[in-house]
């Protein structure tokens, strides 16, 4: 079975980096949302282990192992990874395989850059 | 008075981006716990409003007028940035001005850097 790319939520948030351009209301709430997914110990560790990984892709048991977590709890910090569009999973048998999908981490550190347009980008200069 | 740079929780973070190195469980902590304090829409809009502001800083009461909340609701985002590392503050005065320490946002965004080293930075390789 091929890999499922997630819905990534991530994708859908705002253009404009939030200190590039002034956030409104809904794209704050989107942003922050992605953000609370993000903001746990044991999902910043699933990632870090997804990632080093040998291939690139873990299978949920070896997680589960690594992390001293429940399969209960790790399927659902995954979950919540997976349905805000920071990792991407694929069935093999009875096996779930997970790797990060980098497209969606990116798009949070983009969302962060600080650095101000240049004067040249900005409307009316 | 003179500008009061943050203690810069952030600046304690550990040193490798989440998906190059393993992270372990006082990283992964100190991490999530910076990311709980940006994943806020009213601290998003802060830090988007400060960082636009004339001269890069704003006082609180303009803060409070823009983003429809009360000045104590502010001064209490306000006070989370300030102690993650996300803001510096100045008085003058009767007023408080704030201006986005971009360091702390920076080393955010180098944490969640998705790249993995190259081959010949491994040990061993």
């Amino acid at each position: 079975m091929s890999q499922v790319v997630p819905r990534q939520a991530v994708a859908d948030l705002c253009c404009s980096p939030v200190l590039q351009a002034e956030l409104n209301a809904d794209e704050a709430q989107q942003l922050a949302r992605a953000l609370k997914v993000l903001a746990d110990p044991a999902r910043l560790r699933l990632l870090s282990l997804i990632r080093r990984a040998d291939g690139g892709r873990t299978a949920t048991v070896d997680l589960s192992d690594r992390l001293g977590l429940t399969q209960p709890t790790i399927t659902h910090h995954l979950g919540a990874l997976y349905d805000a569009g920071f990792v991407c999973r694929e069935r093999q048998g009875r096996q779930t395989w997970y790797s990060v999908n980098t497209d969606g981490v990116e798009t949070i550190r983009q969302l962060l850059d600080p650095e101000l347009p240049a004067a040249s980008d900005e409307p009316g200069s």
